[in-house]
């Protein structure tokens, strides 16, 4: 199954050059297990499906850990017909999807509890969207069982959900949200933005 | 049909807000047409489907008019089936969307060819997801025929498609796009960023 995501680091500072230079280390540890690819936009990750949020969560605590208001926006997708099937693109973890709602609402919290503590609070607003045919309304709402559950809910707005807390438990709120619901090999599409150090954070 | 948008600006620029608050007049002309709600993360516009892209593109020129380089981020929505049908969400101009597929695809070009020149050049991302049932892949096979002849299309990237030019031309193409193709009354989303000034385009 294909799965990837367009990422994009915004420092808002007159440094921001310097800012994602500095933080652009923190995707290191990936770079065996990505393809990485770099425009005036964006930056393609394309990998393994459950490493995708650690990923850009490391990436964002670098950039946020400078000090500077920062967000991060990712296009993250997996299962896209269109796309090749990609070895590269094999899950790390074992993960078991496609248990039982029940169950996948109880590991989907474990797994929130298990995340590691960074420091560095953020604040997320994300949309998921599961697209083409064999995803069940149960699951979308199974989904939103285990948001309000996750310890890192904030509320339901127009169009998206916002979270907020520590980001280890907010990007592995976002990871289950993206694995663990709808068809295990379907179509999802999921449309983030991560803030941290903002001036007006309510 | 409800229709809307959580817009996010990132001057990248230790006077972000200086930027910001100097482009939010940009606005006031839409604030009659549009219920507005703005929190740390991103500013809600619900209104007609019609003027949320021109609202959108004149936030952005007279941000990115200030010289710095900046990034707007939307997540856009329309007809979503959870969400009340508001009268304010009425379209300003009649549009006869649902026309034959050949037909649309004239009329959107035309309409880019009549939008306005801003001078200012921008590079755009989007993805344009097709929700729920009702979606006819001819409608979607008919928007990329417009895309590829709208005159600012950039190329393919996974998980999106990129656009260049002027920024009218730009937010008329993404307009066409979310407003003619699909079904007239169905659930379309579309994940949206815009830059300018950066120091990286190529």
């Amino acid at each position: 199954m294909f799965s990837g995501a367009q990422v994009s680091l915004y420092p808002m500072t007159d440094d921001f050059v310097g800012v994602i230079l500095g933080a652009i280390g923190a995707l290191e540890p990936y770079r065996s297990t990505f393809r990485i690819e770099t425009d005036d936009i964006s930056t393609l990750l394309v990998g393994p499906p459950d490493q995708l949020f650690p990923a850009m969560r490391d990436l964002f605590v670098s950039a946020a850990g400078q000090g500077v208001h920062c967000v991060l926006a990712a296009t993250v997708s997996r299962g896209c017909p269109g796309e090749p099937d990609d070895p590269i693109c094999t899950p790390v973890n074992d993960s078991h999807y496609g248990q039982p709602l029940a169950e996948g609402i109880t590991a989907a919290i474990e797994q929130v509890g298990a995340a590691p503590q960074t420091g560095q609070i953020v604040a997320a607003q994300f949309s998921l969207y599961p697209l083409g045919s064999g995803h069940h309304m149960d699951e979308i709402y199974g989904c939103i069982e285990f948001l309000k559950n996750s310890g890192v809910f904030d509320r339901s707005k127009n169009f998206c959900t916002k979270l907020r807390g520590d980001a280890g438990a907010v990007f592995a709120t976002l990871s289950e949200a993206f694995l663990r619901f709808g068809a295990p090999q379907g179509h999802v599409a999921l449309d983030l933005k991560v803030s941290a150090n903002s001036p007006t954070a309510i």
